[in-house]
This record gives C-alpha cells, structure tokens and sequence, in this order.
C-alpha cells in the first residue's frame, strides 16, 4: 500500500538490511527502522516496532538471513528470534521454514513474498461482496500494517479501491489499545475515505443502514467456526445480525485451527485501560485517565452463528 | 453519596450561597465551586460545571433563588438560566416551579430534596433484582453525580450497599466522554466495589457468566417502550438478551415520554473523540489521539424487546 505517495512494504530489503516502518510510534509519527543484525530484528519484534502474526514471522525470517551474514549459527539465531514473542504461531512457523532452507535470503525474500501473494488473494476473494458506494465498518487493525502488503479484513477493500469502487470504511477505534487509528492512518496513506468513530457508534450506525457489511480478522478460527478475534468483535456480530448486516472474517486458510474448540483468553495490563497515548502539545504522550481497578480482556470468541463467510486466499467460504 | 467519608450533595446550600461539586474536573480534580449570583449558577450550567438533567434542574432552581435575592426581576432571572442549556427537559420544568413559588429558597430546597426521594424510591424499588455478590454493569453516569443524590442506574446499587449486600460493579468506560470515570470516582468515593473495563469488554465477560444483570439510565423513554440513552447502550442490550442477562433501564417516571416514538440522535463535536481527557505529567492534560474525519452520535435507541424491566420510583414495570 502506499506511504507518501509511494507503493511500499511494511518490511523490504535495502541493500544489506531491511527497513520496517516504526509501528511502535504510528499514527503519530512515520518513521522507518533499518535493522542490519540478528539484534536489530530481535529488539524491533520484542518492542513491538513490528506488530501483526504474519510481518512478525517475515520479520524473523529476515533476522536469520542478517544473523547467518553475520557469521551466527542458525541454531542461535532461531533461538533469540523464537525468544521474542513465544506465543506467535507465525514467528515459529517461519522459523521452521528457515531452518531447512538452502539460501536464507531467497527464503526470507521467498516468506514475504508469499504472504503478500495469500493476503493479494484474500482481497480478490472478497472484492464481489463489495459495491460501488457502500459503507465497510472494520474492528482493530486487520491491515497492510499487520501483513507485509494488502492486510487481511483490508484487502477486499484496497482491491475495490484500486479497481476504481468507492468505498468507505468505518472504523472502530478498538479501545484500549487504539489500533483503529493505524487503520485510519494506512486507509488515509492509501486514499481510501474513512471515518473514525467511538466502538460505542457501530450499532447505532447498522440500526440506521449506514453500514452494508463488516469485515474484520482474526487471531484464530476454531474447528466450530467460531472466531477469536479483538475485544468488542462480538458486539458488533450481534449488531449486524440484529440488522441484517453481512459479517465476514478475513483470514488465511491457515488461521482455521481445526484442533481446538476452545482458546484461552488473554488478559493483558490494566496500563492498556489506564494510559492512552496521542500528542500533548505537539509532542507524542500518554495521558493517564484512571486509576481505577480495570480488567482487560484483549480477545472475544465471536460464535459462528453470527458469520455470514470467512474470506480466504482460496476464496469465500459461507459456513465451516 | 459519601465524597472523602462525609455524606455530601451535588448541590448544597451553605448560608446565602450554594455549594456544587466541580464536575468539569471530575474525575482528576475534586473541587467544590460556591455559587453567590445568578451569573455564577448560569455560567456553571452553561460550562458544564453541573451536568445531569436532574441536578441542572435543581442548579437552576437555585439560581433563581439567589437572583431575587440579589434584586433581580424573576422573568429576568429565568430567562438567563433557561438559555443556559436549552434543551435539559429539567431545567424548563424546574424554571416553571419557580416561577408560581411563593418562597423561592423553599420551592428550591424542596426540588432538591423530591429529587433525592425519587431517586432514593428508585433504588429501593430495584434492590429486589440485586442479590448478595452479585455483579452489575452499567453504561456512562446515571449515579449520584447526575442527580442530586443516590443517582437513577446506580441508586439500587447504593441501596443494596447501604443494606450490607455486596455487590461488584463493572464500569463501561463510555467513550467518547469516558463518563464511566465519573460512576468510577463516585463507586470508590461511597466504597462500592467496581472494575472499570473498555466498552469493547462487556459482552465477553456475559458469555463467561461474569454478569448478573445490566442497569442503565436513560434520556428519554420513547411510547414504544424504545430506550434512548448514551451510545454504546444497544450494543449492551444485545449482548444480554445473547446471553439471558437482564437489562434493567433506571429511570423517573417522568422520563417516560407518551408524545413520541422516535428521538433525534445529537450528533456532537469530533474532538470529543479526538481528544481526551487525563493527566500528564500529574497536571489535568488532553491528548489529542487521531486528527481524522470522526463521526460522533451521541445516543443510541434500544429497542424495548431487549429490555427487561423499567425500574422507577413508583416500582419496576415490566413493559410498557
């Protein structure tokens, strides 16, 4: 997708490193991190500067590649990398993938490829749901910035865009963390219309036929086709089913987890709720707005009955 | 309710002047504004200095009180606090009072105190849905803070406190205005246990069993039994019929309003979403968060098939 003006990545080679736009300090400020060692790329996954399943995994791919230049043994390498965010499937996926490769670099050039390649796909899947002029309400962010290009719930969208439709997208702030606002910052760098609004709006917004269909991700799909995605997705699966909204989950084939029929919940820090972070007199701040006890659930378990389609790289998928 | 372990009022006379909590900075600062003049009632009206529908309504009792005192013309008097806020349905009703009272300081005193018997008979009248350890969520600030004592949505909650039952609040943050922070500092003030959560949380922790019953204030109560009330409350709504948890609307039976069945929903200013309220540094500050286009409905209507019960000072009515 486009950043001033220019088709890029979220992580592409320059010479002998990779450049990774600076997500820990988006939407406030653009700027791109050059990583040249095994250390720049486990510090930049560690600290978030990189964030979303599939760019963390190209991005690990990419510190074996600038590990082995450096003279570390793979076996190192993977280990440090691994350490960054344990709980990432697509971290240890690419990982994997990197251990019995024969040329590290056309791997990681080959994993990043491919993931812009299945998110590409997943657009093509979902561009017939959409229509000239309608109105797209999206929760969190499912986006170019979470993928290497075109994102996942984003990429039907992007596609309308470029093939000439008018769209526009509603986006849900997705408190406590915000991501609506990396949303709204890659649809603006895009060109693509969009408004933000409160996640309290999208109901009322259905209710009065603003919305003509959601689309959003998901951190996994379990065997029953019910959808683990962002705190709040439930809420608006219920809204549209109340009014008759199409609701789809943009996802890659692989995020179907066919082995589990329950995921655990993570509760993450009561800091997410408390502090939130924007521009204090032209300087980015966090402004603490509580200290009140605070419980953050940061997932939900949207129930499949509440899916209209799941929309894949292999196409559009109406029930599980 | 208790402020710093005194049982205090929103507004309280204190000689030839009334006394009203600074709820423009509330939560982060807790200052108490006394009120001499007709000026002085009408600008902490105006500024939001008092806020709730209920309490403006007894404010501008006072401020007209204070006004003859001060040798104002009554007609005057009242045209300057009716202008402060011109659509509070109270505060016309209250002016309306004042102006066939024989002792103003009397009919003010005597708002005031129906006030706390209304919402005090509306808290014993919902105290039969609360059992002990139960937990209770509810939507913005229908507490104390908007009334002039024990609140609509939260006086059950009071009351079941008051009576030794212990009962767990969860708190909806209630973006834009974050007036969840308001029902929080007034919870922790009178002892009330109570988790503060984004509004994104609550249907997630009614799939998991953790609510027992929701209660909300309201706006206005369409003929059709239709709830207006602030945005974000339908979402709740939905998300307790999903999962059989009774939805409880607090109100005055005055709130009820038989001419009509449908509202205009107030679509208010963007910053409301684009900045917000905290501290930095330990000084009140706002952060301004996204400077996208931001749309910004104030209320949402919930229709009466999701609501369980009307609780008022009269009793609870089933339906409508």
């Amino acid at each position: 997708m486009k950043v001033d003006g220019r088709w890029r990545r979220t992580i592409e080679r320059d010479g002998d490193a990779v450049i990774v736009l600076d997500q820990a300090r988006l939407p406030f400020e653009v700027a791109w991190l050059r990583l040249t060692t095994l250390d720049d790329v486990a510090r930049a996954i560690r600290d978030m500067h990189v964030r979303g399943a599939p760019l963390i995994g190209a991005a690990a791919a990419w510190g074996v590649a600038l590990a082995l230049r450096e003279g570390h043994a793979l076996d190192h390498a993977c280990r440090v990398l691994a350490a960054t965010r344990p709980t990432a499937v697509n971290l240890k996926w690419a990982l994997d993938r990197m251990r019995t490769a024969r040329d590290a670099e056309a791997e990681a050039q080959r994993i990043c490829d491919e993931d812009v390649a299945g998110c590409k796909a997943i657009g093509q899947a979902g561009l017939p749901l959409l229509r000239d002029g309608c109105n797209v309400l999206t929760h969190c962010n499912a986006g170019w910035l979470a993928t290497v290009d075109w994102g996942t719930a984003l990429a039907p969208i992007y596609a309308a865009h470029e093939a000439g439709m008018r769209v526009h997208v509603w986006v849900d702030e997705t408190r406590p963390r915000n991501q609506g606002l990396l949303t709204a910052w890659e649809l603006a760098q895009h060109g693509v219309p969009h408004t933000v609004i409160a996640d309290n709006a999208g109901g009322h917004l259905m209710q009065h036929g603003r919305v003509d269909l959601c689309i959003v991700g998901t951190d996994r799909v379990l065997r029953t086709g019910d959808v683990a995605n962002k705190i709040g997705t439930y809420l608006k699966a219920l809204a549209a089913r109340d009014n008759n909204v199409p609701f789809y989950v943009a996802m890659p084939a692989s995020s179907f987890d066919a082995s589990s029929d329950t995921v655990e919940i993570e509760e993450r820090s009561a800091d997410e709720v408390r502090a939130i972070a924007g521009i204090v007199d032209g300087k980015p701040a966090r402004v603490r707005i509580t200290e009140a006890t605070v419980a953050n659930p940061a997932f939900d378990v949207t129930p499949a009955r509440l899916v209209t389609g799941y929309i894949t790289e292999r196409g559009v998928v109406a029930k599980v």
